[in-house]
């Protein structure tokens, strides 16, 4: 495997690892975006805690010039 | 074509009408994302505008049980 391959795979790996359920709404959705197209990824928490709307983002990575890019960290522990 | 494949035509279409370039910053980018995998689209602007972090969600579409959900829209002008 390539070292950008690598990359993408570790990637959605801790996309996936961070998505828990949204404990405080039914109404509200785990969402990993992978965009492996242009090298995008994404986890967030989007829809509705009673009137309120919830668009939260947690992490944000993209991949260019074969380097992974934290653009967003909204965890709060530190990823090694 | 059918109707979920217009979807996604039309969702990349209106992301990549409104992706202009970030005018007050060489170092933002504008990112589209297109995750046809799991159907979430999404453009927004992330760099750096001198010392302050740029991070601007502009427009996030779901498409899910053959709908398109506007999850975030932060343009200026309606969609029609």
């Amino acid at each position: 495997m390539d070292k950008v391959q690598q990359y993408r795979h570790v990637v959605r790996q801790i996309l996936t690892d961070e998505a828990h359920p949204y404990t405080h709404s039914n109404d509200v959705e785990t969402e990993i975006i992978c965009d492996t197209e242009h090298d995008h990824y994404q986890l967030s928490y989007v829809g509705w805690e009673g009137q309120q709307r919830i668009f939260n983002l947690i992490l944000h990575f993209d991949i260019k010039d074969g380097k992974v890019w934290v653009q967003h960290n909204g965890t709060e522990i530190a990823l090694a």
